[in-house]
């Protein structure tokens, strides 16, 4: 296109929220110079404008694609883009991506964290701290044990490379079992049930899907050791919160380490606050300033995609949810 | 040695305490099944037959090696022998073994929980579960990040391996600096407060020796970040006990998480127990059922060694005290 072709088009006009500072929007008009870059304080007052936009980085409501007449192309800067996944932006040509794998290292920290923890018996050490208390009990080793898995992404594998560290045996489920550096034995849905009866630890990675909704009920918590632990911090609602919860308190299993909820905020009289070994953070595993700063730089790069026309990266499949 | 002439000399004589059942202590006359092997429930009641033991399986003190006429090698099943390096034992030809090794995967575990915990502000998320109250802070990761780990045996080695599948940039400090796996460089002790300028996490993972007592005072700590954390799994002593509560309190350091103690067990009373972003627990991050199975099967591979007459393995240098 020539100079006197382009300034007869409008400019690519971009609405955006988030943690988008001054030294940001610079960057950002350097990769793209023709555009018109706008940012707005939240999701509300975007929308107030968004009949303009071609690209929205944020979360849009159904009135806002309703009042969009240009819209091509959304990025949430969530990892999992569910709050995006409305029928009617489903069923839309907007191109939805999203800042999935920006999280994926904190949320495997926090994996091992919580398995340590939970392994090690650690409240029992911040009790003896509180008391001042030398109480040298026994506890547990990673090494030698196994887990499971569920969801071999960005976070999955680096979960694997991780737990091979700890010398364990890695466990992974997936929908196209294959070969996977890490892991030492792949398992399909079908083969779910024989996985979870090996494991020491569980871990939920997987996002929240119509396939992975409800994936763990009575049967597979059942199908778990007595002497094993859950661990989720991708989405709640991949195990039906009402069995998870009798499977803690009934002690079908040995405890948990629950960073997504069912219901969050976890109201306060949620009764999986008082649960015994049972560890519950609020869905904060991934939130470093490196998490949305490695966000920041997906949709800045995209960015620069768009305006050369090449290939997005991080696009979200709307059928599948993530 | 013909049958006729053993039946002439007196049996390998073998007192042991320590975690030997019956099981084990079959499987010890297996190996050893010509000699005659006892077990006592205490060093005490051992000392009191000491008198014609060869070996001795536990821990001695002076008036035991006085009363002791045929004592030839003495396993410790700690991991740092040092309560057996009393002058007279260290002048002494008796050999000395330790469960060296034993405890080094657990140890490397406990490490790496600690580093978590204090990186993530643990304490806040375990504040936050006994509120019940949902406060999705920000923390910090480990990725990217440096550990200087100040001693690079068994410990420590795998200390480096598991902090580079959390991505980080790990430092060594041997005696002898020879690139090391996992390590991405190694200092000698007169590069140390270099060292220790660059580093986030301090590891000490070294035993408590003449040569690293003291080894890090004020000049150590103050070179140091105030971001930088101070962990210590191997012995108290090694850092100033009285400079390191200081660099706590005072924060020239950011925290710390402290499984060895200069004084063991802490007192109650003891001014750590009140420090800031610091953990303290005692000094049981090796205390797993592995960690003893693995010192029993260093004793006994050795007792087997010992009466085939081949050479012991984990033989401690008395002079450098591990």
């Amino acid at each position: 296109m020539t100079i006197a072709a382009e300034a007869k088009t409008k400019p690519l006009t971009v609405y955006m929220t988030g943690e988008i500072d001054d030294a940001r929007m610079a960057e950002l008009r350097q990769r793209a110079p023709n555009a018109t870059l706008r940012y707005f304080p939240s999701d509300i007052a975007l929308e107030a404008e968004i009949a303009d936009a071609d690209v929205v980085a944020g979360h849009i409501s159904p009135q806002g694609l309703n009042k969009a007449k240009s819209l091509k192309w959304v990025h949430s800067w969530a990892a999992g883009p569910n709050a995006q996944l409305f029928p009617e932006f489903v069923k839309s040509d907007v191109v939805l991506t999203c800042s999935k794998g920006n999280g994926a290292i904190p949320l495997a920290e926090h994996a091992m964290m919580l398995m340590l923890m939970l392994n090690r018996n650690a409240m029992r050490w911040i009790q003896g701290h509180r008391d001042r208390k030398w109480d040298p009990f026994f506890h547990g080793e990673l090494n030698g044990l196994t887990v499971g898995i569920i969801g071999t992404g960005y976070s999955g594998s680096d979960l694997a490379l991780k737990c091979k560290a700890f010398h364990m045996r890695v466990l992974g489920l997936r929908r196209n079992p294959q070969p996977t550096p890490n892991f030492d034995a792949m398992y399909t849905r079908d083969q779910l049930h024989g996985m979870l009866s090996e494991c020491d630890f569980v871990v939920v990675t997987a996002p929240k899907t119509p396939e992975t909704a409800n994936l763990l009920g009575e049967a597979e918590f059942r199908a778990m050791k007595p002497s094993a632990f859950y661990v989720c911090f991708s989405r709640g609602g991949i195990a039906d919160d009402k069995v998870l919860y009798r499977a803690i308190d009934e002690e079908w299993i040995a405890g948990a380490g629950l960073d997504a909820h069912g219901v969050e905020p976890l109201p306060a009289d949620s009764p999986f606050w008082t649960l015994k070994n049972t560890i519950i953070t609020p869905h904060n595993g991934a939130t470093t300033l490196k998490t949305k700063a490695r966000g920041y730089e997906i949709f800045r790069d995209n960015l620069e995609r768009y305006v050369e026309g090449r290939k997005l990266i991080n696009i979200a499949n709307k059928q599948l949810g993530y």
